[in-house]
């Protein structure tokens, strides 16, 4: 599946934040006083292991923020794979500006491309069945856009992106509503036609509720499999079901295997592995 | 060791961000439809592992930026302890804002807990030889200051901020000015008064002439265990010296044992896994 | 339908931005100039006209920006109605102050009620078909969040919020993708399971290759009262329907009573009449 | 009259912020979905009926905000007059982001020009008097330089932009401070030479008190035909007469021939009907 | 004449960016390390010399935004005078914060007390000419309200704000259009009812050509003291009169003397000496 | 010394944000009335007396945000010396844009030269004892990288940047922490090993219990210079000593000679004049 690019201002604000954070107010002392301002050169952001990339655009954006001129040569579209030592970009420009964005790069390259090929072994885990790996709302704060990018590249699916763009239902909702029923009920008067409707639900006797009160999507939290396998046979697909809690990759298969259509996964983007990638002289 | 409270503004823009990218312009549309615009909860912020907290600011601003006149009961500070199922604060509000708040709460709470948990593994691990644990510039890009918190709260020490407040002299700078006392030289002489001059060796023999140039902190760079206790008995305390690369929980006992001042550990911002906390309802 | 508040950090920017462009470097020079800074007044925010409040939550910020003691006692909710002459909160605070706030307060009161109050004109037009007025995304830049609040205020339903929260294919993607099968086909495979995909057609005989794609929801663009029927009965509530194209106070009851599901009304946002307000002293 | 451009971060800042509401965080999901990466595609803007163009510098921002390479080419300026089917501009690059930049351009361009469109209606209706058109505050939030440019556009003149430029003391503020003579003796012990002063009176007996004590302009607000006449009678040209209130298209002419120097509408901006435009493949 | 209170949203804003540059990502280190947390002080901010102050606004914002719930006692208002060692203000609060708060409090109250000063000494050497002391435009990028409030806490008057509330056509504007009498009336065709139109001249023969032309102020720049004397015989009162340019405490009065309306000195925000204030314990 | 360029967001902000002060929303009016639209013109940044240049790239941003194809010739780079009526830059372009753009790049090119210069003179005037000119905190709110510039382009070196960067125990904290050895002791507890610790002493008889302590730096405040002299002789080189107070150009040649290491100025940065800077015509 293709990576969606980022919108343009995001991916500037962020990089500009981080160089901001980086930066304070005299730059990067260290290059100003060890390379003459003339000086010029060539780099390889190198992959040190093997996975998913992603993150070319923010570290791109970091390049060009500090040396508008430099001159990037891709070897890697996002969500392509690596070997480990396999070259990602070369980059020529000037020296200082290369080595004052080499960390903001890097940090964006090693965050995303981790998500990313976290994301892959867990599609790969579930390969032929049918299900979908998805996020959830656990990302870093200010960087969700970043992070679900990073999901897509590693062949996960997109959820709601926010609390306003389509409606969750969760368990202390329900406890105030008073009820599967009258919080689905609630939701769909509320919902625009343009807006999904799910529910979670803790129990396997509360399906027949959600489904008989509308829900679209249906959250099977902490099910056991044998209570995921019940629920899609009484589903008989007439909502899409969604499986959370307790998944990781030892377990993932057995879920997506019980028939469910989504599992989501919030190790995905709070737990991911940093992907390792470097800088190297040429 | 006290924990620094965070600059109060970067706090505040940290969380109205994180509002802004999980509101949208709708909101919270499911507790919109879902809770009574007058509905009062109590709510419960618990740990769902031990370890160490952090994370409390950003998480009473949440709660506070959604429900100004919540009221919080604290039961733990940042970088106290607790244990699986301990509260972490009571929080007294509007139900809606409660939840609203819940997911970017947690989301703090959860990446700066976990690095404060996973930082005092480290600290423990090397007690009592008198090597300080500090982190690296491998951090969240827009969250370096939230991060460098949590490492204080699990007994961590302060490495550099980023680029501007400290020269830390790397390879690739060694090799664009031809050589190590070419390069401290030049940092020596752009240096201020207050500024501090590190570099950064691959190689033993680099220590004499590091120190000679007049270097203040040395960076021993995947130095193996041997070169480590020599370095040591070569500089006889005129130098700080800080060791660096494939440190993790397996070496570094034995790389503090031999006698280094500091260990710098990437891992501990750049892949902590997340702390699992959760809201209960009263 | 209850109004949903709007996210707090959105209220605050804007009516700040509204005063930087009101108040430049200098502020109110009127007021600074003819009013006593210790000089209190009572005044009443009154309705010139009858019709659907809404912009009480601007307004309410802009007086308290600008005094932040100002006691206010509101006498209406958004979304409620009013009769000319009623007052829709009364101010008692510093004479300058207040004076100062009054256009910002007045100028949000008065596009936000024009749209309440235009669209509960269209709503109650279709009283009694079943038909949902909806809004379009043709909303002052800068301003969406506030205008789509109006339009629940008078009774609308919300369309999706921008170009991230559900697929609509329009003409020009039909266009360059090649069909409706074939763009549909595309969208359901890119969409995630919380995403709705719906598709703009503009003959009759598009609407079951739109079916058979799988669309859930069909926009019927331009379409005789003829064919909105004859699409009602073909599609048998297998989608939902949507009309849009040419419709006003005169059309809009006749496109509702053909069985559409929905109406999309453009000039709800971009061409709704301002409602008129004013502040008289007490 | 030329319109003058707008100064260069006004229009970036606003349709940045236009994008930011309509792009979320994953952007434009359709265009993704249904359109190549590698389409180019060639549009037209085209007005959709006979008007006053305004808002070319939004809408090229918008296009370029989203494909910096796109070829535009330019049929009209602002401020100029076109046909109805008559082409804006012509516009040549990634279908993805033009399609993405569409309704962004267009709601920038249906505001701009409606209110040019409209003003130009209001000047035309009093050709010949010597009266000019202006407007007020009464613009909406966030875009008053916008809809100025688009009042200028329309051949409408400058009137005050905001609170901080010029003063002008109310009704209200003439309570206060204990009459027009205090008021304005008030006002010019505090202005500044470069600042004009206005006072707003309602009564014809109040001219001379404001004339007398030294206002430059005065406002005549919801004057009869009859006082304005006699309004410019008495002033003889000693200071400028703005006449406000109950000012429509039908009422304009006959203010006009009054003799009155300058009528300003808040129709302009607040009520003026949204100008068609459309975006047509090539 | 009273000191007009700056908009809030430019203080609040300012003083931000000051703690912003002032305590990076890790806030005010010495003092977390050496003040305990629970520390209170009282501090009294005292006048070191005899001046006219202004900056308490942002001083307090200072205070406040370190410490919300400090308490603070004015001593004096802005635009009042203090002798040295007089104290300005005292402050009750968290030794921590008021400490933190202490360099940037001072360092808006040294700049705006040294130009209120400077403007103060101007003033008082034409008192009785009748003429006033104005600002220029050359103020400290970014903090011209600050600096235009200081010049009236001395005494001085108000020039325009910037370059768009009046039209002031300078020699480069003459040479450009064609002559002085060319520039006017551009300007006046351009210019609103509600703008005043000023010409700078730097010769004695182009002030009738000015007048004719219907300038309202006329700049003066750079002429001799007869020159200026010769002007205002010539204007007869019809324009307002500014000289310009080498005006200095030396120079001042007989430039007012010479019957000048307004004298612009760009040294009061540009060159005024800071004021000496400081922070001492009580 | 080279002079370190700015980190490129601060420069672009600044001058947005000083362009956003001077323009309002309508821009340079002036120029708008009275330069035709297509009219280019050659301009010259001249000196106007000798002195240190800084402010080149605010300056040539300001030029290059009004006019992106201006065509610009530096003759002197920041830190190089002028004599009068020098020539710093050419620039070639829109007439309208670098009229707009004069005053915001005078203002900066006026300030940094200005401190500039007046660091020049302080660092010739202690030419050869070996004691370097620093900076204080005492500079202008928001424009503190662009102060610490100019200082480096006159020949100062440079002190902590803020409150985080380094450790700075002044005479309050002494007072309430209980002494300089208990506040130097939690200073170095707190510390990191990349963080120098400086204390502030105003006894002689302080100084052996700074350094007992581990002092770093100690900051000799209005010693007398027999007791700077005595201070140095007992230092012995151990600790970096630094003298402020009362330092001016009359006195830093008798302080330098002490044999002092370094001395800071407050008045470079609060109270340097402005260096004379204008606009010609080719």
């Amino acid at each position: 599946m293709p990576v969606s690019p980022l919108p343009r201002h995001i991916v500037t604000e962020a990089v500009t934040r981080a160089f901001a954070e980086d930066q304070g107010g005299r730059g990067d002392i260290t290059s100003l006083a060890c390379i003459p301002a003339n000086s010029e050169e060539k780099f390889y952001f190198k992959a040190r292991e093997a996975g998913v990339i992603c993150g070319l655009e923010p570290a791109v954006e970091a390049v060009w923020q500090m040396d508008p001129d430099a001159l990037i040569s891709l070897q890697v579209k996002d969500g392509g794979t690596v070997k480990a030592g396999e070259v990602l970009f070369g980059v020529n420009g000037q020296a200082r500006a290369l080595l004052s964005a080499e960390r903001i790069a890097l940090n964006f390259l090693g965050r995303m491309s981790g998500i990313a090929t976290f994301t892959r072994r867990h599609v790969d885990a579930v390969a032929g069945t049918g299900a979908k790996i998805v996020h959830t709302r656990k990302t870093t704060p200010g960087l969700r856009a970043f992070e679900l990018q990073a999901v897509q590249a590693g062949g996960g699916a997109l959820h709601r992106y926010g609390l306003d763009d389509a409606i969750l239902i969760k368990d202390n909702h329900v406890a105030v509503c008073g009820g599967v029923a009258a919080a689905v009920a609630a939701a769909k008067a509320h919902a625009g036609h343009m807006t999904r409707v799910a529910v979670e639900i803790d129990r396997l006797d509360q399906l027949a509720e959600a489904v008989e009160a509308g829900a679209e999507n249906v959250l099977l939290d902490n099910f056991s499999l044998d209570d995921l396998k019940a629920a899609v046979a009484e589903a008989k697909g007439r909502v899409t079901l969604e499986a959370s809690g307790g998944v990781n990759l030892d377990t993932v298969r057995a879920i997506a295997e019980t028939g469910i259509d989504v599992i989501s996964v919030g190790a995905l983007t709070h737990s991911a592995p940093n992907f390792d990638v470097g800088l190297d002289e040429a």
